[in-house]
């Protein structure tokens, strides 16, 4: 039975680790849309983002259907609770990834973000990949030793995050209002996709370890 | 067996129904703190963010206690699994409430929302308060017909959050970027807690019913 639980267990990771890749893709391709302004990639992204839903429902049914069958002890209870809760941050970053693909849509042909904001914005959406990236990693390998290294990314968001705002609220700042706006959101949307990545690296840890960061 | 674990879901059931009410009197103590310009009350709001925090653990450890102690049935452990998705719902819906405080306490003294685009903030406000505030009931009574407003209600929100976005880019907008940046987060914030409310209200129609909502 509990060999069993275990092959059941890993093949949730396996999905999860899918639909991270398929987040990670959201991410990646939302950003492009967003500083090409690429409409296609815009549509692409958000159409797409049924898939990770569809996932995620399966993934659930798959979990819930593991602890109805197997009786799962006290810890692995825990686990199967991880997983349900990994795959619930792993769809916010899908829709937060469609969120960034709508202000690029809703600004093309022309560009969301102004020149100025530019270096800044694609810093924090780069980081933010790099976590995704980092974050399915972690999954598939639950190597938890790199879940440190997400820590200091998410710092280094923070900081992308303050100079983002001191770039629109400063005398340079000669773009109006709407880019100002536009910049604000993604600067959150990207903030809480990294966000999310952090949350889902500290329950693999937990899964691993039996510990939670104190971060989490 | 049954009766027992019947009687530890309705502890946890009371248990959330009491962190609802800590969530909503920190959506009005924000909301009057950002109206009204009240440093303490902001400062209140964020200070007692950890009451919510402490009692998500508190219930989580409780919920899994008793799937471990128990041994519940595949139906038993949908609503445990539901009721720690409520729980994380509802510590959401205070960090927002906490982002939105922090607002208020940056512009204080002064007010963060322009008086043009106060009365739709304050509704927003509103609007979210009256949904968390019969998110509490339908965890208290666990009457779900209460459920299918907070759908009205939620549709009003976006209403409002696309009547600020059109204030805060329209020609009468005298106030700069600031207060822009500020509006279009706040409007973020009040839509976010509106959307959580309505997912832990289709949370308790899935406990009660069986059946998730459309749109949970």
């Amino acid at each position: 039975m509990r060999a069993a639980f275990h092959d059941d267990l890993d093949a949730i990771f396996n999905d999860l680790t899918n639909v991270c890749e398929l987040v990670s893709v959201a991410v990646r391709d939302a950003t492009t849309a967003l500083l090409d302004a690429r409409n296609d990639l815009a549509e692409q992204v958000i159409d797409k983002d049924i898939e990770i839903d569809d996932a995620r429902e399966r993934i659930e049914e798959n979990a819930l259907e593991l602890l109805g069958l197997q009786s799962p002890v006290a810890g692995d209870l825990r686990v199967v609770v991880a997983a349900l809760r990994m795959i619930s941050d792993l769809e916010r970053m899908g829709d937060l990834s469609v969120h960034v693909a709508k202000i690029a849509r809703l600004r093309t042909p022309n560009k969301a973000v102004p020149e100025l904001a530019q270096p800044t914005i694609a810093k924090m959406a780069e980081i933010a990949q790099q976590m995704v990236e980092r974050t399915c990693q972690i999954l598939r390998t639950r190597d938890v030793s790199a879940a440190q290294d997400l820590v200091a990314d998410d710092d280094e968001m923070d900081r992308l995050r303050r100079q983002s705002f001191a770039e629109l609220l400063g005398q340079d700042w000669t773009h109006g209002v709407e880019p100002a706006v536009d910049v604000a959101l993604l600067g959150r949307y990207y903030e809480r996709i990294a966000d999310h990545a952090v949350t889902v690296a500290n329950r693999v840890v937990f899964v691993v370890t039996g510990e939670t960061p104190a971060d989490s």
